[in-house]
């Protein structure tokens, strides 16, 4: 598919994330207003909520924009996001007859805030990622165990929290968590020294499901993607995570691009997962290609240096995708709703280069990396910045995320220090 | 503090769950009618959302009683959960005043059907009962190695997945899942054989935090107590929890009670947790006792055959408290907000008789239990209902939880098999 051309201004860019063949969905404000919906385009921001005010859009008989999330329009189901995707291209193609009854809800997109795109019902993270499996698996049992015996199986995952999740922008503070250094009998509670992110991809649940599902059907209740950092406290999850699982150790904050991406904005970049080493159990298999080719990139920056790109991969390196990752959250009968958020699990290539985490390219810290500023880093320091990118390229377009960043500010005072 | 006589009928009967010392709240209907908020006295339930809406009862300045779920009163604070029960046990005590302008919003209990008392934002599970951990470790790891290294020094929890909670009264299917046989390569996806019941409590999180809270404030942002039964396919768990812990095989159900028993009603019987092996970290010691004497039962009933009660065992052999869960929760600074669930983890006592969920009754499925019918059960079978109660005893009057039971139906045809 080309380019679809548009009236508004920097839609046609090749280098902007937000051309007609994207149309991902937002929630912005501007000088402190109420949140609306929009769709970026371009270098603008079409305000949604307020062009269905307005009578000159709309989604269904009734509003749906009249909140400051996605969460109802994405409940109109698959009908309706497909043929309100196909008005606004209408609408905003070039020589679009509504060019004039549209161009009064487009807002700069320099002059907006943005805030979550959607409320999250529930999020669940996976462990989805072959290389990363691997290598984390390796340092801590060797190459030859280095993946557990049921990860060939079934995308391994586990429940995170919805209430951290935070979009791009949102700074954090290093967490304070138990730590237990192995020549100590007893733990302390100190900030993390080994704080890290982990590049991942996150799928966005828009259609509700009792029972199982198939991967099929799993597909089809995927509203869109977004970019994903789960920062991650190594140090607490080291201590905590016997025998159920991280928990305070990824509870500080999950931090979203604030662009959803719609399945149908991907449609071009679909591609296979891998072939399989063990065969899957029926209800895992996919009945076509179900990952999209995404390149993605993590870039570092120390307080008021430039930034390093530390890492480039690509969503196409997953072992399991999202329908997969859905199917399988169903087995159980566990319902799923509107707004649910599945993490991919961090996403790294085979290559040092490629790497999606701190621990897995500074090697546990064994191998620190060298930033362009010259600085050295084995996990992330306070004041440093991670952003993640991502973008699919076509043909002279590209279907972009925007960013994911936040920073790391200073441990907040302990309370109970005296 | 001795009964607190009404005059509602049968609230004076030194054996129901609900005088006027309890008042717990609800959310029940009748005759297919619109879900209400409701308060359990004797055998009746004062609708306070018809109440509220004749003006005859309040607890601010807007009505928190016009939506099926009790969040909304929550969200008003301590001070308003004081004042709304002094105006009710004054309004409902022997010879009030009021008795005429609420006796039209009297329905008997026995023609209700019972609702979700509240919208569970986010649900966390704990394991911080020391019998049950020792027991489960025991099995798995010998009596040396029975507790994990970190056990004695926080409360493990992991997330659950609150679309899974359901209230009492609402069957399940026997999940399917992946299984794994030792003597076999490759998984099978099968009904679970080794479906179990966990005996817990749950703790009703009534205020948000943003940050460390203290566990006095934790104390503070509690608004109630429920039985819950954490249910769990023990075989689908093996399988998959190394290494991010339970998912698939703690998400059919977790079943609760319908009625929160207040902290206010339950303050009569706190009681202290057991001396500490080690010494606590600072922010996990308690200032005062956190736990409470509330008797606890299991009582399990083949498919058309009278119950036996399995288990008795008491919510004060819990080694957390809830306020010290809830205070570990906020270490990573996660947000906890209004109608958080935290299971207790397993409550069993130190005898056999006293064991908490199957898996520890039968010892692995090594000992089955014999059934007043004369069956015997290692875990549990196609209709088999499991039914939790417990109660704190008073003097002359109990406060009681009421009962939270589900029944096993078959599993639901595998849409795989061909």
């Amino acid at each position: 598919m080309p380019l679809i051309k548009s009236w508004v201004p920097g839609a046609n860019d090749p280098d902007t994330d937000f051309p007609l063949n994207n149309l991902p969905c937002g929630v912005f404000s501007t000088d402190g207003g109420d949140p609306h919906c929009g769709v970026a385009i371009g270098d603008m921001i079409l305000d949604v909520t307020a062009a269905e005010e307005a009578g000159v859009l709309s989604a269904g008989d009734e509003p749906v924009f009249d909140v400051p999330f996605w969460n109802d329009f994405m409940d109109l189901g698959p009908d309706a996001w497909a043929a309100f995707r196909a008005d606004l291209t209408a609408a905003l193609a070039e020589n679009a007859v509504k060019k004039h009854a549209l161009e009064p809800f487009l807002v700069p997109r320099g002059t907006a805030t943005m805030h979550m795109p959607f409320a999250v019902s529930e999020y669940t993270d996976f462990y989805a990622g072959r290389n990363h499996a691997f290598n984390v698996g390796t340092m801590f049992r060797g190459p030859e165990n280095a993946l557990p015996p049921n990860w060939l199986h079934m995308p391994i995952g586990y429940n995170g929290r919805a209430s951290s999740v935070v979009v791009s922008g949102t700074d954090l503070h290093r967490p304070r968590g138990q730590l237990k250094s192995p020549d100590h009998d007893m733990p302390a509670f100190l900030p993390s020294r080994r704080l890290d992110f982990e590049l991942e991809m996150g799928a966005i649940v828009g259609q509700p499901s009792q029972g199982m599902v198939s991967v099929a059907e799993a597909e089809a209740m995927i509203f869109g993607y977004v970019l994903l950092n789960d920062w991650s406290a190594r140090d607490i999850q080291a201590w905590e995570y016997q025998p159920l699982g991280p928990f305070q150790s990824k509870a500080t904050a999950t931090t979203i691009s604030p662009w959803i991406v719609t399945k149908a904005a991907l449609e071009p970049f679909r591609t296979s997962t891998p072939e399989r080493e063990k065969p899957l159990l029926p209800y895992l298999r996919e009945p076509g290609p179900m990952l999209y080719d995404i390149a993605l990139e993590a870039a570092l920056a120390p307080a008021g240096k430039p930034e390093t790109v530390i890492t480039r991969t690509n969503y196409r390196e997953m072992y399991y995708s999202a329908p997969q990752q859905l199917a399988h959250h169903t087995t159980s009968g566990c319902p799923m709703n509107v707004g649910d958020l599945l993490g991919s699990g961090t996403i790294s290539g085979k290559n040092a280069p490629e790497r999606g985490s701190m621990l897995e390219l500074s090697w546990g810290g064994k191998e620190p990396l060298t930033l362009e500023s010259g600085e050295t880093r084995s996990f992330l320091e306070d004041g440093d910045r991670l952003t993640l990118r991502g973008h699919a390229q076509g043909d002279g377009y590209r279907i972009g995320f925007g960013e994911a960043t936040g920073a790391v500010l200073p441990a907040l005072e302990d309370p109970y220090a005296r």
